[in-house]
Parts: structure tokens; C-alpha cells; sequence
């Protein structure tokens, strides 16, 4: 049995979706630059699938912008915000992916003009909004607050709303990383005011090597990469059609399938914490639990064993697929900046299960089941 | 009669790249990054795609990094260049692509310790490789040279060889933008020294939204893009599987059929211009024509008229799909760059036709007597 529970690492592509590339790499082949009628379909389908996604996001088509991945995104909004917008202080949370805090050590390194300030987070990897208000009570050096909005690792959310508040109270700009929620959650960016936020086609059942970025018209920044000056300037290259066409249609698909998708994903984590304890003696969950959680993000972990440091091999044996701490590190086990900044206890071992509507109670059975074998 | 003599903006996808991206995108879904099975699947492609263009570059695997596109992989060498490696010269030619010219603007803009100078071309876009010798002779500073391998408008090719021995005998670092050359002529990199070089997908029937840089181990750098550390810490980013094995296969199909497709595309070359006399009056051909130059590229200029004004357009209505310029630019027709660095006569209009081993005689006869209709 193949079970795949890997999915905030990447999702299978939806077939919709490869239907919707397939078309795009065999009929529609022009350069979106070019003035003739093949270089005009190929704009055609660039431009209404930023539509697609401006209005799935309540924004101006205007203010998003293709790019190669959410880490490009989340590089652009930190780099060109320091860069044309004279932002001089970075608030962060030390529970960031790395293409954030990786970005921002990167900075500190090049520049010695920006201040890198990092919020606390609590034993459940939530930020302190009080905090945050007062360290932009603080000051009232330009800044940009980078705050993800569901955890990869262990799934905890930020109430984007009131941190969005307390940014425009203090005149801070905001980004925010949403690769995880993007079209999982209702975000409507004409209530909530985001400078700059990012997302990715492989995390939504769409493609790999497409992501998208917004930046709000009051905030707009000159590109990172520069050249033939395609998305309105902001980002050049020649468009990568197929990937913006799957990208779209993904988000689409999540939005419309976003309550039958997200009921069934909360039936199997409840499934898996309920069957969890007649399986696995001693399991804990890292992350919030109770509110403000990613359903599709369940964190586990169990006691240390002779047999837990072979673990994950060991699943795999069994076809489980799960992650140590998040996939996007060097393919080596390495200790999770998540798990520290939390101060998960060094005695436990911890997995990341993440669901998809294509798991099954079944799967979940088989996963606690091998669990058990390959870790007492 | 659709005729597309646009093959220098972008390439149809050939069939066999199309079915390896399709397999990739249909069975091939894990995180290259995840240590599981269908990670490791992911990551064997990835490595396998890296092997086929490093073997065909003659060049270790460790030095190519799969990118979004060359524009990307263009902006990098030469920031990177600048950041890590020292480099407070760039040595460029007025003839480059808009994402060397306008990443060097940009670094003119936002930094003061780089002095940027250009080589002057002549009335064939010819760079005077004395003139490149006498400047890198004439300081010690830490140099770039940039210089495009393959004109994309007109068509000229630089001795790659010359150049690359001169910034050697320097100590100069040399990047070379090869887009219109990649897997269409043979570089040999463990003969000929580069420092850096760039190809993209969509130029080589290969997908867009990817493409190549090559870093000498000599003069390795760091990212340009940061996070999770993908591509051994040069370029984060989850992979781009089905166009890093899309590139990989067009660019071997494109070494395999070279011969053959150069014998067809020559031909059709030959073809327009002993043809063209007889349908358009006082034609001529911008850029180099007797030695060194790209075959599949004809750029040709036509007393300007009345008519000349809307030519694209027309050629567009009777189905010819053809460049003023370059495609990489807002989609309006703009002033080329290009033609004003060779000082093309202004009351000449330039066409550029671009040709594939698609093309036939017949559509270059059908394109000679609609450009004859439509031009006087």
C-alpha cells in the first residue's frame, strides 16, 4: 500500500490541470510579447489567468504578478521593499521557512543598513501580537513585518486579520507567505490590507515552478529581475504559459472544492488523533490544536527509541510517505528551525503527516499500524 | 496559411519533450527535497536531466543549475559576479539582450561601485575584440565581460573562442548569454573557458519558464534566490520537474538532429534571399552575413513607405507570424536597441523572420509574396 501524506511537501497535479497545460504546450505556443496573432493567444491565456487569480484574491489584476515559486515571491517582497521602498527594519518570526529567514541572514551579510528583529513565538508557535504592537510602538523606522500565514511545519496559523490591523495602524508594511493557505482559505485582500504575499502552484494540486506574487498598488516596488520587462515590468522572462494557465485553473479548483475538500481532511485527522492512541503509546501534536490550525498539517511526535532514529526510512519501506520537519532542506534529515524556535523537547522524535482529499481512513489505519511496528 | 517565422521569440514544444513533461507531471509528483520514495524519484530526474546537459556542455554536473529562464540565469551572473566574487568592472556591448542591458542599469541605479562600459560594434554588430583587449588591458580591476554568443535580432555571432582566450589572458571573467546558441552549435566548455553561461528552454523546442546557468567551479557564487537551499544552495525554489526534464530532453534532441536541422534551416535561408529579389525591391540583411552568424535568424530591412508603418500587422492578417525586433518587449513595437547601436538608416523598416526545420519553401515563397502585397 502507497500511502502519500506528504502533501504540504507537494501535491500531485490535478488532472484538470494537466488537461489545461497539455493544451497550452501543444496548441499555444507563442511568446506573449510578440504582437501576432500566436503571440496574442499566448497573452490572452496569461492575462485571464491573472484575472482568475486577481478575483479568487479580491485584488486588481494589476497587483499580481507571475513568478517561479513562492520562494521567488518571498525574496522579491523582502528585497525590493528594502530597495524602493526604503524599508530599514524587518520584523520576522523565527518559525519562517527558510526562503524567508534565508533571505534575511542574506541581507544582514550584504547590507548593514536594515534591522532584523525577530518576534518570540510560544510553545505552540504562535506569535505575540502584543509584541509586534509594541515593537512597532517602538520605533517609527520604516518597516515590513514578514509574517507566514499557516506554518509548514507544524501547521499553526496567525489571525491575519489583527496582525493586518496592527501593521496599518503603524504604518508597516506587511508581507505574508501563503503558500500554505492560498485558495484553502477565503482570503479577500479589499478587507485585508497586505502589502505584499505570496503562493505556489505545487502546493495547491497545480504545477511545480510557478508561484504568484501580490503587491498592493499603494506599496508597488521595481523588479528583481530585470530584462525584457514582462508582468508590466515587475518581472521578466518569458512567461512560463503553461505553468500560469496551471497555476489558475489550480487555484480555481481549490476555491471551488475548497468546503468538500477541507470537511473531508478534517475527518481524517480526527480519524488519525482518535485511532492515534490504540496504536502509539505517548503521541503528542506540536502546533496549535485548537484554533487557528492548518487541518491539512498534522505534527506528531513520539518518544525517542533506538528504532525512531531510523524512522522515516522505515515508513517509506512500508510506503509511507511523511517528512522529518519540512521537505525543503538538502534531502538529509536536519534539525527543524520550527521544532527549535518551540522548544520541542530533544527526548521526542517528530513526523509530519499532511492530508489530501485523496487519503482515506484506510490509509490513515495503515500509516498508525506501520507507526506502531516500526517505532516500539 | 499559417506560416511562423518567429523561431528566434520561441519554439513550439517538440512531441517527445511534451511526453516526457507529461509522464513527469502525471506519475512523477514528489518533492525532490522529500527523503521518501516519490521524493527520490523526483530528485533521480532531476539529477539525470542535470548529467544530460552537463555531458552535452562538457562540463561537471556540479556546475549546472536549472533556473526559471536565462533571464534569470543572466541577472544572476552578473549580480553574483558583483556580491561575491569581487567584480567592480563589466565590460558589455550595446547589442545585448534587455536582461543584461537593464540588470546593468539597474546595478548603475542602486550601487556606485561598479563602472559598467561598452565595446562598440560596427554597421554588422561585430564587437573589435582589440578594443576589448586594450581595455582589459588598460586597469587591474576585477572585470566581467558580457557578451551575448548569438545576436537575437540581427544574428551575429562573436568568436566565442577569441573572446573567451582574451578575458583568459586577463583574468577576466567572461558570461555568456547563449540562448540563441545552446545545443545548436557545439560548445565545448572543458575547452573553451566561460565563466558563466545561460540557455533557456523555449528558444531549443523545449518548455519555457526554464532554463540554465552554468558557473565555472573556478568562480562559484552564491544565490542570487535563497530558502531551502535546492540546487546545492545556488537557486532555491521546489524544482521545476517537468521543465528541468523538458529542457534536458530538448536540449539532447536538439545535439542529435543539429546537423540535419542546420542542412534544412540553411537552405530555407538561402532560399529567402536568392528568392527575395524577384517579390521585394531593394531588400537588405542587417547584421553579418558571410561568416559568423546565426542561420536561423534573416533580419532584412525594406525601404520604409506608407504601408511599412503597419506591416507587422499585415503580415499578421495573411497569417505570417514574424518580429519587427525582438519579442522580449512590452508587446507595442518599440525602437530596437539593436538597430540603433549598428545605425540602421531610419527610413528603413526591419523585419526579423526567424526559421525552424518546421518551415518549408513554400511558406517562404508565400511570405515573399505577401511581404511584396503588403509593403508596396
Amino acid at each position: 500500500m502507497k500511502v502519500y501524506l506528504d502533501n504540504a511537501a507537494t501535491t500531485p497535479i490535478a488532472q484538470p490541470v494537466i488537461e489545461v497545460m497539455k493544451e497550452a504546450m501543444e496548441i499555444n505556443y507563442g511568446n506573449p510579447s510578440s504582437i501576432h496573432s500566436m503571440g496574442r493567444n499566448a497573452r490572452s491565456l496569461v492575462e485571464s489567468s491573472r484575472k482568475t487569480v486577481a478575483e479568487i484574491l479580491k485584488a486588481s489584476a494589476g497587483e499580481i504578478f507571475f513568478t517561479s515559486s513562492a520562494t521567488e515571491s518571498n525574496n522579491m517582497a523582502i528585497h525590493r521593499s528594502i530597495v524602493d521602498l526604503g524599508v530599514r527594519r524587518i520584523i520576522s518570526s523565527p518559525t519562517e521557512h527558510p526562503c524567508v529567514l534565508n533571505t534575511l541572514k542574506a541581507i544582514c551579510v550584504e547590507r548593514n543598513d536594515v534591522d532584523v528583529q525577530f518576534l518570540s513565538v510560544d510553545a505552540y508557535g504562535r506569535i505575540d501580537t502584543n509584541e509586534l504592537n509594541h515593537l512597532l510602538e517602538s520605533s517609527d523606522i520604516k518597516t515590513l513585518v514578514s509574517i507566514m500565514h499557516g506554518n509548514n511545519e507544524i501547521g499553526t496559523m496567525i489571525d491575519l486579520d489583527k496582525v493586518s490591523q496592527i501593521c496599518d495602524n503603524h504604518n508597516a508594511l506587511l508581507h505574508c507567505d501563503t503558500v500554505q493557505t492560498i485558495g484553502k482559505f477565503d482570503l479577500d485582500l479589499s478587507k485585508t490590507k497586505v502589502s505584499f504575499l505570496s503562493g505556489s502552484g505545487h502546493k495547491i494540486y497545480g504545477p511545480k515552478g510557478i508561484g504568484i506574487i501580490y503587491i498592493n498598488n499603494d506599496n508597488m516596488t521595481k523588479a528583481m529581475i530585470n530584462g525584457g520587462g514582462q508582468e508590466r515590468q515587475l518581472r521578466s522572462g518569458t512567461e512560463n504559459i503553461y505553468g500560469i494557465a496551471g497555476f489558475a485553473k489550480a487555484l480555481s479548483l481549490m476555491v471551488e472544492e475548497r468546503e468538500q475538500q477541507l470537511g473531508q481532511i478534517m475527518e481524517l485527522r480526527n480519524y488519525f488523533k482518535s485511532e492515534a492512541p490504540k496504536y502509539v503509546s505517548d503521541i503528542q501534536y506540536n502546533g496549535n490544536q485548537d484554533d487557528l490550525f492548518l487541518p491539512h498539517i498534522l505534527s506528531i511526535s513520539i518518544p525517542k527509541t533506538m528504532k525512531t532514529d531510523l524512522i522515516m526510512f522505515n515508513l517509506d519501506i512500508y510506503g509511507i510517505c511523511a517528512s522529518a520537519g519540512s521537505a525543503c532542506s538538502s534531502g538529509a534529515e536536519k534539525d527543524s528551525h520550527v521544532l527549535e524556535a518551540i522548544n520541542a523537547p530533544s527526548d521526542r522524535k517528530t513526523i509530519r503527516f499532511s492530508f489530501s482529499h485523496h487519503n482515506t481512513k484506510d490509509e490513515i489505519l495503515h500509516t498508525l499500524k506501520t507507526l506502531a511496528d516500526v517505532s516500539s
